[in-house]
């Protein structure tokens, strides 16, 4: 099989890009080693900034997320008793976000590339990249007992963190950097009417909470927990009566609870790897960069990878311009960056730390307190949440 | 002896509250432990922020500062070999500071002390607080063989760190906060031209460095060291060798260097004491707060508590409303730690940390890029630097 380029990974990173590349001529394939139903049923983030919301859009798959998806002005911080609000389209000069599950989301890229008769190839097996840093790159994967080979200009991996793509980077030219942090999150969704139209994202001393939702009979409310802990130590209603002792009492109280139809304990983790090309691969998401949920940057830091990339393939194969690919590894670390940034400074800000000295435990309440009395910081925390530019 | 209140330091925060009370007809003594000359020969900070330079006019001590003091509307960040300036009253909105040093507005207040002949005592032992929180306080000290007694209404701490006031605070009552940092600064002071006219502050692998002045003829040099330094280890040579080396080299060349005329090194600190206020005793300045030297809030800090207290004095003494020193000890801490948190801040973002984990360095470069790609950024640091209202 040829191909100009190859995407290992059927996820929304994958799938957007090989969309936006059909639209303009371009030739993809997309190997999924899941079946589409896997990748349908894993539970993700949903909270679109701006850039992604347009890509979307772009991609021609916009049209149900902006009938169906809530567009959200602002979210609350809730601490000491009560709830502050950040005016995300006030601070940040007019942006918001969107909230559309990101099951929702794929769901629609599927459906655009069945329309388009997109190549998306699930349950391939043992994938392999091969001569990456050469003229002729290709993809392997088995097929039951037969190898597929993909001869390629380019390669993207899009195949998440524990995907092939950034192992084939030589260990001497690959950096990784990572900090884990002390604590998980404890996510419950169940189909009861969510507490807030909006976020809430709750400092408490006995750990962070976060109310967050997927629509307006689906709700998404995660606990702060130690690594130690397993489902199996939170049944539901230990869940609710510890989500709800977290949270102003107003809140509490007006909470509406039912059975969990998903739980799971997620640890939360930073990580970046440079550089994110290699030769004829480009890597993308989660196959670089892994942020702690707090602040909602995940799929959106991987909104701007593909974003360079659509933007550099296009320029390569329409204009014959190599500088948004010469570039693509510095331009997509430098807003990968900032969003680790703003993750890594929101987890700061609104988690327990039980090992914190005293000092410390103060000046986190202080950064609170200094947020909440700055328009320049309510200023710098909105263009952070509604998405830096490309 | 009797007097309304009794302040403990002659440094520039008791000298500026006792001018401020006097001018509003309310009786002071200080007491200061050290000679009139020892305290005017100790060389400290040198940067005003704008609310503090309107304390020294309202003391009416502000004309020679207003003559002789230079206004700076910016400073520098130097890092990557590159200069960027931070134009201070751009992203504040109009506001600057002002370069005096703290040699000269101690002795201005001295000699406003003079003129209205206060009483300031120096060379006082064994200075004791009594009584703090009954209804009678007093001071007292040694003058040779004889004990003097200070009769008052209220005591005023502003001894500084090693002072006795906040130790006469129980420790049942006290809370103390604090967090060391892994290197100290080594400072000179040498009668040569400042090589910016502007200060320079220089993040650079091989530490920290500071290019500050006191005057057009008098340059402020720093570097940072490990703890286990001392100032033999680094003859004049040695120290403007490694200082060149962690600037920019058109900054470097341009520099003039000469005989070293003070030289120390000072390890960072950050520290908190709360609350600020027992019985009848109100801490200020150094006495009840420290701050690392990085961004310039150490006598600013104390600007404030010395505002809070003064108009709650006033408001005691002239208007019988003691609102004003009920809740001094939370509005000053209130305003205090956001000024701990901007100093931590910017020690975290411009200096060397030895054992630093690769993630935490690239955090802190990104930290950097983001605030010179931010206006919000931007606006944050300023309006810290300059000051935080009142």
């Amino acid at each position: 099989m040829k191909t100009q380029v190859c995407i290992i990974g059927g996820g929304p990173s994958g799938l957007m890009l090989s969309q936006l590349l059909h639209l303009k001529g371009i030739d993809t394939v997309v190997l999924e080693k899941h079946s589409r139903e896997y990748v349908l049923g894993r539970i993700r983030a949903g909270v679109l900034e701006h850039g992604f919301a347009e890509l979307m859009r772009e991609a021609q798959c916009g049209e149900r997320m902006d009938r169906e998806g809530e567009i959200h002005d602002g979210f609350y911080i809730a601490h000491d008793g009560q709830l502050d609000r950040v005016d995300l389209k006030k601070y940040s000069g007019g942006s918001s976000v969107v909230v559309y599950g990101q099951t929702e989301l794929t769901r629609d890229l599927y459906e655009a590339r069945d329309r388009m008769q997109g190549k998306v190839i699930h349950n391939v097996e043992d994938v392999a990249l091969h001569d990456i840093d050469g003229k002729a790159p290709y993809v392997t994967y088995r097929d039951g007992d037969e190898i597929v080979r993909i001869d390629c200009d380019y390669i993207i991996g899009a195949d998440g963190f524990h995907g092939p793509s950034r192992k084939a980077i030589p260990r001497s030219v690959l950096k990784e950097h990572e900090k884990v942090y002390p604590f998980g999150w404890l996510g419950v969704l169940s189909r009861t009417k969510p507490v807030s139209p909006e976020l809430i994202y709750a400092k408490h001393p006995r750990g962070f909470a976060l109310c967050s939702l997927r629509s307006q009979v689906l709700s998404r409310y995660y606990i702060q927990v130690p690594l130690t802990d397993s489902v199996e130590d939170w049944p539901d209603a230990a869940f609710w009566a510890e989500l709800k002792a977290r949270l102003p009492q107003e809140v509490a109280d007006r909470m509406e609870t039912g059975p969990s139809i998903e739980k799971s304990i997620a640890p939360l983790r930073s990580f970046v790897a440079e550089p994110m090309r290699y030769g004829n691969l480009f890597l993308a998401g989660d196959a670089a960069h892994i942020v702690p949920p707090t602040g909602a940057r995940g799929l959106n830091s991987a909104a701007s990878d593909i974003y360079y990339l659509y933007h550099a393939m296009v320029d390569h194969y329409l204009n014959g311009d190599d500088t948004g690919l010469e570039t693509y590894s510095q331009k997509a670390l430098a807003r990968v960056w900032k969003a680790q940034r703003f993750s890594w400074w929101m987890t700061m800000l609104m988690h327990s730390f039980p090992d914190a000295i005293s000092y410390d435990q103060r000046l986190q309440q202080t950064d609170l307190d200094y947020l909440f009395s700055s328009d320049k910081a309510l200023g710098s925390l909105a263009e952070n949440y509604v998405g830096l530019p490309f």
